[in-house]
């Protein structure tokens, strides 16, 4: 077999076989296959497509790159969740816990931020000594001792992917339904949960900008989680505004936290909840959604769920005071709120840009190896659809001085637009696949 | 200005600007821009094809990418000829020196053979001391004293078409009529020559196999000429059997010189005849195709394009007995004839299985870096159309051993097509384009 015929035939536009896409994979990982030959063949599926077998072929094919791990001797069922990227998305911090609570391991390998997009790992950071970067040994024996593992993604996993998508970052391949669900994919597999609810996210604040693009991707995955033999449903939801109140690090810790205690804003409170639902129903331990909600609320309100975080953090070596006093937790020098100067409805508060703002502020990277500020960040306070007042709070600014507050201010303030008429408010989830 | 977003443009099916064009041509020559990153933009290309416009803006950048020869000093128009490659095709061999007899200039650097595709150079180094590395000085001041150069490609002409070349190769982005058609015209617009003629192979033997790609690719580099003020012709003639009868170095050689001296096969000096005749037209030597017929047959009967060949190999530091006396030329040791073995007419002789037995006798190469016996090769003496008695020699095979010429004959036979009815004769020339 040689690449180049492998690369012919794709572009081509004929399927390739699962030994051309093993080959192909294999060789990208041993180096025996160079760069410009794998960047060539991304050219060509990105233009051409691939069947949902080929994805299939192509992210099994890359969870084998690497380790793989076997969670079989833990539970009969692991979960795990992944979300395609948003601004102020911090579910994992809730749901990892409360899914947990409810007697349903979860073991999870998150990452960090880039772009305007935040990442569960950066949050963590805000919690001195809590550990990131559990070993694979580490990983199983805490599942299985604790039922819960919120850890970075261990270097040997899916290496292909990761060699892969370095390529296509630099080589106009990045926007491939194909390749980004087995991107996606392809790290689940390998990391051994049977049952994987996908959040993913539609709008300006994430990756796919439009609900047929996002109906797309969830379809793609949910495809190869079939083939693969894994459970695996898929909820679109909506990240044109930002979810919930904060966007920075130690801030929607915060309100992760305020969640768990029950006193999170209404729409992240609400999307925690339905998340944490399907992923009991996906690891049987509730027949139906309405079964699996009211098992959610209790372990919420009873506090079982607060406790499995408090656990959680101890375990992987953070210091529980900082999430027992949160006023401990990083924070930023200057706060100032923008007040609205009209009356009127909400009608947009672009995600993105409030992402990007954040970025600004230092909260989030620009380019990977950029570094972060815990302390700052967003609260914003205002929904689509909201009549506001003149003098309504909109935004609080958390930044580290006050040139970079003003503009903060100014940018925030174009992330709106206003409507004398009523608007409807967005809603939380558009469609689940699966 | 980014690699990745004009990979992007290109690949969301935009025009690239000359702009574009020239940064990404110069980042590939100098290597800013890394092989991974071209070799993605030539699949995007491949797949989503280029304008004229942006085909003559590439063609330039390559052009422009290393040396340009200026001729302007030497002759008002100094002619240029380009085969797009073929079997048995020696017509540079008897074209060139019967052009400039005629006293067009002719300054021509050659290649060497791939694959089943015969090569000049490979041709002339049947004369033992025949130079094809002339400098670029060595190459003007023989133009200018000589009025013919024919000698290698300096290797500083189009750089950045030898770099594209070679990544093409190896990344199945070799079959794009853009990149093909500003591959060969960046040498002939750095080689100087302000008319070219190209001649277009089509048919079995030839890198285009049908009349409308061969069409396309004709279109394309007479469109190239045009808006790069060159005046460019292409001729479309058949390859679909071998040109002439000789195939292998030393043989066609001989045979070339046997045309220079009026004695060549019918085929072949009609096409040298006709590719002379539009050079000189081309050229201004002559007003109409009739008027320049006229010229070169006076030349070619009257001994001067002999003489202007013997000037050229005596110029070029070869020995001149070597063609004075051709039975010194390479010879094989071992010499088969075919004969027919019934009665028919022959409806097919396909060039490329006669090219590639040619190269299994080791006349040409498989790949760049195999050498090259320079007096095997093969003679066909049947042309499709013609009436064949059992008993008729259809090949004679000159080889280094009985058993490589065995098995060439069990291929040559291959080759054939008989029929019991009469078959027509396959045309010389399809069309003329520009």
């Amino acid at each position: 077999m040689r690449a180049v015929d492998i690369i012919i035939k794709k572009r081509d536009h004929f399927a390739l076989s699962k030994e051309e896409i093993n080959f192909f994979i294999q060789g990208i990982t041993d180096g025996s296959i160079p760069d410009y030959q794998a960047s060539a063949w991304a050219m060509a599926v990105l233009l051409n497509g691939m069947t949902d077998q080929e994805t299939t072929d192509l992210t099994q094919a890359m969870a084998a790159s690497g380790e793989t791990l076997d969670l079989s001797h833990i539970a009969p069922i692991v979960v795990d969740k992944h979300s395609t990227g948003g601004v102020g998305d911090k579910t994992t911090l809730v749901v990892a816990p409360l899914v947990a609570a409810c007697g349903l391991p979860v073991g999870k390998m998150s990452g960090r931020g880039l772009g305007f997009s935040g990442g569960t790992l950066d949050k963590l950071d805000s919690i001195p000594g809590y550990r990131t970067d559990l070993s694979k040994q580490e990983f199983l024996d805490q599942l299985d001792r604790l039922g819960i593992v919120l850890t970075g993604q261990s270097a040997d996993l899916a290496p292909a992917d990761r060699i892969l998508y370095k390529l296509r970052d630099v080589t106009g391949t990045v926007q491939s339904l194909p390749l980004i669900a087995s991107s996606v994919m392809s790290k689940k597999l390998a990391a051994g949960a049977n049952a994987i609810l996908l959040d993913v996210k539609v709008g300006y604040g994430a990756f796919m900008k439009t609900l047929e693009d996002a109906r797309k991707l969830a379809q793609i995955m949910v495809a190869i989680g079939d083939l693969s033999g894994r459970k695996v449903r898929a909820i679109l939801s909506d990240m044109n505004q930002p979810l919930g109140v904060a966007v920075g690090n130690a801030l929607e810790l915060l309100e992760a936290i305020d969640t768990l205690h029950g006193h999170g804003p209404q729409d992240f409170l609400e999307h925690c909840l339905s998340s944490a639902s399907h992923m009991l129903v996906l690891g049987h331990k509730a027949g139906s959604l309405q079964e699996a909600r009211a098992i959610v609320e209790q372990k919420l309100n009873d506090g079982s769920a607060w406790e499995m975080f408090r656990s959680l953090v101890i375990t992987q070596g953070g210091d529980v005071s900082y999430i027992d006093h949160p006023e401990k937790l990083p924070s930023a020098p200057v706060k100032i709120i923008l007040k609205a100067e009209r009356d009127g409805f909400i009608a947009e508060v672009n995600a993105q840009v409030v992402g990007e703002t954040a970025v600004e502020l230092g909260a989030g990277r620009a380019k990977k190896e950029d570094s972060i500020d815990l302390g700052v960040g967003i609260l914003v306070h205002i929904k689509v659809g909201e009549k506001i007042k003149k003098g309504d709070p909109l935004f609080s600014i958390l930044a580290k001085n006050d040139a970079s507050a003003q503009a903060a201010a100014g940018r925030l303030l174009s992330s709106l637009k206003w409507s004398e008429n009523p608007v409807e408010a967005l809603p939380l989830f558009y469609e689940t696949i699966g």
